[in-house]
């Protein structure tokens, strides 16, 4: 049995996200190694020196034997065929995810019986670009990594978890399932849902509008740019939370539309937003010291501390 | 009579815009001078070497008696009061202006007795800053510029302030105001609308989901950081093209919004939203060569050469 601080990690799936991983990992020291489902990505991979393949049989053999710490780094969509495999090859080793939504991926975990060593995980970090060419060791650094404290959440596991966060260059936000799915809604699938919309006004204006289309344009719609399979693997399993504030902003943007018709006034709109941007400029993070994983009421603390804006800088 | 090419420029209103405009067009080797309304302001420009100060008339009888090319860059609100003084102080310059819309503009200038040598134009650059601190004589490197070709547009007038946007750094974007405003509208109104109403539905999640929020929330939101009475006076005054292109808005995110709920599917405004993107991210500038300025059908050909994207980068 190896320490936790030098147990190997497994990553599954190497694009953008796994992908980077397996290098901050490795740049951090870990033992690592990786399966990749396209030969082209795998392959990719090992040109750059990862031990990356196409065989995630031998791959989790190899999890089990060494009890690594197994990272499930593919779309929703490919979550289920994954946990059948770790189900049946390494069921022992601890897991976590990096996928985007967290609700989901407790769900098919709990199915396939592996909820006792599961952690889940999201790192909030990523380009509009994806696939092993666009991977970066450096892309957790100074990132905010979210990171499961459900009930029932085991301590050691957990803090495996949060230690390769951590040894990534990242902070970590303790925050449950739900929570964390309804906040990703707001930040992360709303601003891909509004910006796919602002990049098709802007289009059906012609080549005389995209012509004229200055930065506010630009970065309002950058996140358009990422793969359409990706930019619905990451907001449609997390439907329920993003139809929420889809709706609420669907009231916001008729009330301003109503004012502009009625009075030619953004008055109430134009308040709201800058309150809120300014709000999220000063927004400072605070440090959680002294964190007992294990210790009793860790989790209703660590949930309490999240919620407040609170993250993890280091363990113990 | 000074040539046009050496023809002064006086610039009233020197916040990023305008200050900007008459650093740029100093360093070009232009003679300018400035009016600014607040005293700080002015007296924020004197201390950086340029001559501005809070006396309008004075600053337009020396505008008169030079020649000189005035460039009204104050905020729509405030433009009626500068043309009433410019109408009576200094009638017979020729002049442009750097304002958001064009259609309000014109009217006013009409109104106000001035339309003969009226030419309007609109730089696309900004930042979320204002005011004197913020200006840059760099600002309009390698923007675009959209400068009027309504009918009746005066050719010499028309082409001193090509001239003036050409030496600040900028190509042109031959554009009438109606179409301006409608294609403004896209791709910079709704953006700075969205912005607002994306801001807001991330502070509603509170420090946990503005604790997680990383890149597409920072730039969804960016604009949101503009000052509220700017944004309101950028988007309000453009309220016709403005409403109609938040409809069409509306109803593309109510039917996301339905598909979502009926079938967890965003796929056609995914696939909708990133043909746009990538079609804005191909759109290519070609420049418009031969302008003839006062030649027969020289409006309308420039007019059909900038809906097709085209630019005007040198003048012969």
């Amino acid at each position: 049995m190896t320490s936790a601080k030098n147990a190997p990690v497994c990553v599954l799936g190497t694009g953008l996200i796994g992908g980077s991983l397996l290098r901050a990992a490795a740049a951090a020291g870990y033992d690592g190694w990786g399966y990749n489902r396209s030969a082209a990505g795998a392959q990719a991979a090992r040109a750059d020196g990862f031990d990356v393949t196409e065989d995630l049989t031998t791959t989790l053999r190899r999890a089990a034997e060494t009890d690594a710490l197994i990272v499930v780094a593919v779309p929703m969509p490919a979550v289920g065929h994954i946990l059948s495999a770790i189900a049946t090859f390494a069921p022992g080793c601890t897991l976590t995810d990096v996928v985007s939504v967290k609700e989901p991926v407790a769900a098919a975990v709990h199915a396939h019986g592996l909820a006792d060593r599961y952690v889940g995980g999201h790192p909030m970090a990523g380009t509009a670009e994806s696939g092993w060419a666009a991977t970066d060791p450096e892309l957790f650094r100074d990132a905010v990594w979210a990171i499961g404290v459900d009930e029932g959440t085991h301590a050691e596991s957990w803090s495996r978890v949060v230690r390769l966060a951590l040894d990534c260059g990242a902070v970590v936000v303790p925050v449950v399932a739900a929570e964390h799915d309804r906040a990703v809604a707001r930040i992360s699938h709303l601003p891909h849902v509004l910006a796919e919309a602002l990049a098709a006004a802007g289009a059906a204006g012609g080549e005389l509008a995209l012509g004229l289309a200055a930065g506010s344009f630009r970065d309002g719609t950058r996140v358009a740019g990422t793969a359409p399979d990706l930019v619905r693997a990451i907001c449609e399993p997390n439907s329920a939370a993003l139809l929420e504030v889809l709706e609420e902003t669907l009231r916001v943007l008729g009330s301003a539309r109503d004012s502009l018709r009625a009075e030619q006034s953004l008055a109430d709109l134009v308040a709201t937003g800058h309150d809120a941007r300014k709000r999220y400029e000063s927004a400072r993070r605070w440090e959680i010291t002294d964190v007992r994983p294990g210790a009793s009421n860790w989790l209703e603390d660590l949930r309490a501390a999240g919620k407040r804006g609170g993250v993890i800088t280091r363990l113990g």
